[in-house]
């Protein structure tokens, strides 16, 4: 049996692990794990193996995500869960998510036989925390929680083939339970929930820290799907005022809230506005149609729930005002939000107060989601250390350094053992 | 054998050989006839099995295009060409193009035995009129005067699948002869091109016209795929200043060109501009991934070459300034342009000239490009006779009434027996 208790042994468990789960999961230059899905799937299976051989006792539960144990531990206590989410996007990054499952991994094999973690840990590994494949974020945390919102079982897969439901059976969901909004796990049975993740956007790197702690999550307010319905027509004889081109009044509302982002952020509020989505009607355009229809996403974050909220209104006046000029109308999908999560003040002071001599660990907010703020938002104490990372996330060319992430995984761990 | 010497029998032909062949060619409320490909097939077939019947001489030339003429017409003139073309955009409408084939077999059929036309008459059904299949229009035409641009037999299919050499090569065409620009018939040999057409646009529907003569036709200059690369990234996590937003580029740019041409139709301008087709990367967008790339067309067309050209310098000056304050840089295909074509004023003349007492032909310009440009633009005489249209073309919503049908074909046919 592998004994993990140098930080040579980690560093290797690490790599080989990354890499293992990288191949079996490649996609183009990428990684493609769908949630609840194939490539997770294949991630929590690897995961599965490696922590049998490694002796660790292991268990689904009821929302199919898999929790690692120490078979040896037997307090009765609230337990310490030390995890991330094993799913990406399409063609995404090998560390978003899989890099805090590992970490958990590491931290609970470096503190066996030491006894020294203040209770019982428990590595978490999640599934479906990636809105990409089913429109909605925290698939496998809400569904443990028994908040997964009425209605989500039943959305469509981004290629139209499938409803979540079905998904989540083939992985061994209950989905009666989580349909009923049943909680699979009592939340005061957890004493603390801690994740290790990748740094999403450019700020770490431009700022040399290798390793920061995270005061809070943005929440969110978005659509998946605003069809803008014109009228379609021959493009070269139909005059300009005489036009209903759906894509020009996309083009006007997004520059005009482009503009309003622009000014807002001068006016010191904390937002981003993303439309990742955007097309022409597939089976109707032609470069000489005029558009009739467009289907795009909306997305505003803000750390701030009266931001996300003025922001939106804003959004929906500005389409009321093109469909006058313009003679489209605008239809929305379920709106869809998530909540703004504060991380716990205690775990950000002790995971400080842990750090090695000369090492100061700046704060910084998370501008992505995570299910840290799930469990937050549940009431669980909730903590979140964020790893350097180059070129972002949600794309092939992640790039973590192994040290930074070792630090991390040295700081989770030495704030599990420290005494409260 | 099918007489068709009265009106009565011209529109009882009329109606059930255009019902016949969108029947046939009936894609959801719409028709889809395929360049050089099934539906426009499936039309010619149809056509020709119909001519047989009716005792017509039917041919195909090597271009693939069918011409129908009167098996006891001997005269050895310059032949007067009336015709259209068979094919239509994805899920359009019956009467673009199929109309004037239509109208010219009632003007040959009416004619028949009463030898009153000035020189021999021959139906033309063109192939490959709309650019929406292999992206570039008039491929029937430009192939028989050997006047198709080099490169274009190589143009992939919309689709991604085959190209059109491998097409054209299927419905008989003379590849090799195409590809050296050998002209297919001797233009000298054709005394005029006439084309029956629906309008397009609203304006006739708008003013009360049944018929009108068209004056010139507008030309064009297109891109069919500008891709605008940025950087794809966390839609949460990457602050406004770091991004590199593909779409947000291109909304700023077909904004900014929207005001130009508002301002420019004011000063007195003639042009129309359309995108299309627009689309994030269907591979990797997704809600909470900022867009990385956007690939979209543009056109613009106009009477004038000038404004044309002019209004095409703006556009990539345009992008030349987004590409500095948005850091994305765009990508063009071949540029495709089309000349502007001016219809024979005595033709015009003559049309005016023989209209029934009573009825006034206005002149308007076509916004739509038509064979009947290829044909100007090669020293061939045309003219074109628009029909009052509802809803627009290039949708399944078009709406032609066969008395307006039947006054241009009567014009028609008093054009070509007039004396000179």
């Amino acid at each position: 049996m592998m004994s993990c208790d140098t930080l040579v042994d980690a560093r290797e468990l690490a790599q080989s692990l990354l890499a293992e789960i990288r191949h079996a999961t490649a996609d183009g230059p990428g990684v493609t794990r769908e949630s609840y899905g194939q490539g997770e799937n294949t991630a929590l299976r690897i995961i599965e193996e490696r922590a049998r051989e490694l002796g660790l006792h292991h268990e689904c539960d009821r929302a199919g995500n898999l929790w690692l144990s120490l078979p040896e531990e037997n307090r009765d206590l609230p337990f310490l869960a030390i995890g991330s989410h094993a799913d990406s996007v399409p063609q995404g990054g090998n560390f978003d998510g899989l890099a805090g499952i590992v970490a958990g991994m590491l931290i609970l094999l470096g503190l066996r036989g030491r006894h020294e973690e203040a209770a019982p840990l428990k590595v978490l590994a999640l599934r479906g925390e990636e809105s990409a494949w089913y429109g909605k974020a925290y698939l496998g945390s809400l569904s443990l929680l028994g908040k997964l919102p009425a209605g989500t079982l039943a959305r469509r897969h981004r290629d139209g083939t499938g409803v979540l439901s079905e998904a989540m059976s083939r992985c061994g969901a209950d989905i009666e339970a989580i349909q009923r909004g049943e909680p699979l796990i009592d939340p005061a049975q957890m004493a603390a929930y801690l994740e290790l993740h990748i740094e999403q956007g450019p700020v770490m790197v431009n700022r040399g820290w290798p390793v920061a702690l995270v005061t809070g999550i943005r929440g969110n307010v978005r659509h998946n799907l605003i069809r803008c319905i014109g009228e379609t027509g021959h493009s070269g004889a139909v005059p300009r005022w005489l036009r209903k081109d759906a894509l020009l009044a996309v083009a006007e509302l997004l520059s005009r809230m482009d503009e309003h982002w622009r000014v807002l952020l001068q006016m010191g509020m904390d937002m981003v506005m993303t439309t990742g989505i955007c097309s022409t009607a597939a089976q109707s355009h032609a470069v000489s149609v005029i558009p009739g229809e467009v289907a795009f996403s909306f997305e505003v974050r803000s750390q701030d729930t009266q931001t996300l909220e003025r922001f939106y209104t804003l959004m929906r006046d500005e389409c009321q005002a093109i469909e006058r000029d313009r003679n489209v109308r605008f239809e929305f999908d379920e709106r869809l939000f998530t909540e703004p999560a504060t991380m716990d003040a205690g775990w950000l002071n002790r995971l400080e107060a842990v750090a090695p001599a000369g090492v100061k660990l700046e704060r910084i907010a998370s501008g992505a989601g995570h299910d840290a703020a799930v469990f937050a938002n549940a009431g669980v104490p909730s903590a979140m250390v964020f790893i350097r990372n180059e070129n972002g996330s949600h794309n092939p060319f992640e790039a973590m350094d192994i040290d930074d992430f070792l630090m991390g995984v040295d700081l989770l761990t030495r704030a599990v053992t420290a005494k409260a």
